[in-house]
């Protein structure tokens, strides 16, 4: 039997308040990329990403490709955006999702904050259910981001907290490059 | 002032029993290659790493430097090892670890599981301390492994604790090629 027969890629879940979702997905693709493998990371929220996180992945190409398909933060200060254009772009990072799952050719692809997209009803929580059921059985999907809905824990294999501790901003330290952005 | 002055180098604690912990660290050298940052991970524990990590970090070369020190997992049932071989790779991986971080040649060193060395009393916390104290400002440094002691996570700027929801063995899933290898 080849490898591509016998393998069950697994559902991930990174969520919780603390830093390392994205960061811990981050470093599965250094894992993947070690086995060759062909990893697409889709960002459904804009501008969640360091400065650094973005550069460095590039470096990564073209084991790992990068979709940048949301619309910035929602409902936050700076966010000009009506409610509209985020539900849009989340749709659209949705379809660009399920088409590149079903079109199994990855190994793994990264669903990064589609947690957040679905807690603030940009995305529809059925259809999400459907393409995890229907997902191609090799590929591994990691799904990130605060506020994981109970179904999708429910439908994953692996779940992690990651639980804030401690932050450096409770010490008065301001953001920090190549730890903060 | 350059940015060599400026920069403070942050003390960050993967914790928990989570999975996730020196997967996230792995993640943060992604950002740091994209500053082309010089780093260096210091494993503690020789074979805690899957094969595919240790594959995909040698790609990472020259930025990623990688040092396995440890002796393998203490206490388990092939452990074949004698405590005092154990103690004997600790104090040698924690040598290692004063001289580099001393250096000043590195902008972020991982002290991959270094908590658990600690727990396991295979190295002096008030040496781990001292070293943790006399850093160079600009390097930022990162602690892995469950257990991190209360002292280390005082010292800290971040800490994040991994928690454990759900694991693939739970639903009778085995080990995957690509997550847990």
């Amino acid at each position: 039997m080849s490898e591509k027969a016998e393998r069950v890629g697994l559902i991930l879940v990174y969520t919780g308040d603390g830093k390392g979702k994205t960061t811990a997905a981050l470093g599965t693709t250094i894992r993947a990329i070690g086995y060759n493998w062909k990893i697409l990371v889709i960002q459904f929220i804009k501008g969640s990403w360091t400065y650094g996180e973005m550069k460095g992945i590039k470096k990564l190409e073209p084991n790992v490709e990068l979709a940048v398909l949301g619309k910035g933060f929602v409902g936050i200060i700076d966010d000009k955006l009506p409610r509209s254009e985020h539900e849009k772009a989340g749709v659209e990072a949705l379809n660009y999702a399920k088409e590149k799952i079903s079109s199994d050719r990855y190994d793994m692809i990264i669903l990064d904050e589609i947690n957040v997209a679905l807690s603030l009803g940009l995305i529809d929580l059925a259809e999400v259910k459907e393409m995890l059921k229907t997902k191609p059985k090799r590929l591994h999907l990691i799904l990130t981001g605060r506020n994981a809905h109970p179904d999708i824990i429910e439908m994953a294999d692996l779940v992690t907290e990651m639980k804030e501790i401690k932050h450096p901003y409770q010490k008065g330290i301001l953001a920090q490059k190549g730890v903060d952005f």
